[in-house]
């Protein structure tokens, strides 16, 4: 067993069934030093693109060899294959839906997991975060190889949500990727794909409205003010001062926004 | 001292006051090595009945000696007594409310605990969280055998709400046990108990419907339709794919559930 | 680096976002033998004084060197300091807005935080929870002596909206500090500064309603009844028997209470 190996969860159970006490059961039950960490259990039910975005963004973080459980998973019971990545020096459990989109990097190893002499017998139809995912990810902590769960693929599902489309010479369409606790709504306009933007004239329009100017802090805008800043993960955000800018704008995740760069 | 205790956290007192975050201070102040891991703090408020559905299906799937803390109190400060129960090679601390009533198998020790020593001194008359459940548990994660507690008791609350009530030849009347995030409704007629649902023809009321079809997972069903399935914990459930049964039914934990068996 | 060093949180971050989980990989990556505690990530938003009420009652509880990390932080982004504070053998990393106001005790050393070597770089402008607060938290738990992030200051700020105002020979104005989960109104009326409260006639004005019963635990009350009771942790409570006392006064947190000593 690794010593103390860390296992993090992300998932669209919430936090008041028993559902994500009984993962963790599951994994203590079996690898009894892991230290369960949480990313967030309040994805939207079934959004697998909001997990995607979750759990890309806090991933990297954590050290080498940790483990993470993702279970958004409309398609449970259904056919759809559990999968073990490994990236970058992490492991990846989840299903094959395309949640783990937004961390590929192009040299990730994509494993079908089949070896059910790690899934908790007998396996339900309806609960495989506790049946498959968790079990799978204790045994992983307690020093299982990663060839053991089952052999490499590369047919499994890659999703594109999260680029613009180029719509025009100086036109991009994307959408709203995340609103988050405080109202930001976090565009999928990525600074790195769009490094003009803090340097040249745009505009952003969402709904209605047109923003074209960039802040490098909240508290440059006035109180209720709507303003465009590069957010923390790189994606350009649309926040109001102390304010929700969702509420402003009437917005939720999957909302279209158009960039207009000068 | 035990190498890294579990603790495990079941309560009502939600997430956003210092209550559960004080339980924590209050067993790691004692235990500092214990790790601590949370079942749910969603209990609906004074709901026993949830609370012993939550704990009921997450406690066995942890290790052996994990000592599982259970606090849905209405009688915090009236003389309800604290319990300590040994059941199946774990500890469960809690009120003498019902609360472990799913989980007693008739061979538990169950314990009155009156060693004052072990409480945190002076103990309030509104949280005994904090003051008496998380302390006994510290105290216990510490080393301290159970029998120090206090004495062996037969009288302790058992509740009888999760049986169904046979009410004709081929009648059963139940209950909806808990309603989840999903909107999944879970009854209290269990698979064990009737084995011949998968296997004949049934009718399941609940509210103005009636269900007949049981599917073994939820995308045999079309979306937004209403079917019975044999849940992960082997409750029969009534859900709808990619929908809430809860509110195409208008139902909710406790409304009644007729079962009627050709 | 120190056994299993133990981090709490306080933020206002929710825990719906990546954010708080962001946190804990930034602290896991510098630090991964941490043991991270959460207190609430439920303060309402940019609520300074709620958070410095939550991180107050749950802190005296854990062990000495314990490092608590308190994030409720509007200005973040502009010139406010991150501080370092050492209270009682525990140390306390948060922004210099006063949110600690309710934890110093006249003898706080208190740091600010210079030592940029000790962020992620980066430094985002909207996330020093994951690029500050964290990483300053994980190398402190990592060993890094605290006199190595800055030097000490004076001049911290500190808020004073706990203490209630004598307007009259027997009259007092507070204020609601807190609303908890169940409705109880916690005021600011201690019973350290109001030691007569239990003894003597008096009356406590909430909105149109005036309280003059005192009792010591919730199951005196009749169901639904409103009366004053003195919480766990020393201040006077406004409570109703299982039901919402909040809800029956249409009070919140920051309304205003007037006490009457006779």
């Amino acid at each position: 067993m690794r010593r103390n190996p860390i296992i993090t969860l992300t998932t669209d159970f919430g936090t008041a069934d028993h559902y994500v006490g009984t993962m963790r059961g599951a994994i203590l039950g079996i690898a009894p030093q892991s230290r369960i960490v949480d990313i967030s259990h309040e994805i939207r039910p079934f959004q697998i693109a909001e997990g995607a975005y979750v759990i890309a963004q806090a991933c990297r973080f954590f050290p080498p060899k940790t483990i993470h459980v993702v279970v958004v998973d409309p398609g449970v019971g259904s056919g759809r294959r559990p999968i073990l990545a490994e990236i970058n020096g992490q492991y990846f459990v989840a299903p094959d839906n395309g949640v783990l989109s937004m961390i590929f990097d192009g040299a990730e190893k994509v494993r079908h997991i089949t070896s059910e002499r790690h899934f908790l017998q007998p396996v339900s139809h309806t609960f495989h975060g506790r049946d498959v995912f968790s079990p799978v990810a204790g045994h992983l902590a307690a020093g299982v190889p990663a060839s053991r769960f089952g052999k490499r693929i590369a047919d499994y599902a890659r999703l594109d949500f999260f680029h613009p489309t180029r719509t025009g010479k100086r036109f991009w369409t994307g959408l709203i990727l995340h609103v988050d606790r405080f109202g930001n709504l976090i565009t999928n306009f990525h600074v790195d794909e769009f490094p003009d933007v803090p340097r040249r004239p745009f505009e952003l329009n969402i709904g209605l409205h047109k923003l074209t100017r960039l802040v490098s802090s909240f508290t440059e805008a006035q109180p209720g003010e709507l303003v465009a800043i590069v957010g923390s993960s790189g994606y350009i955000e649309v926040v109001a001062n102390q304010a929700s800018a969702a509420k402003l704008l009437g917005c939720e995740t999957g909302s279209p926004a158009e960039l207009v760069l000068y």
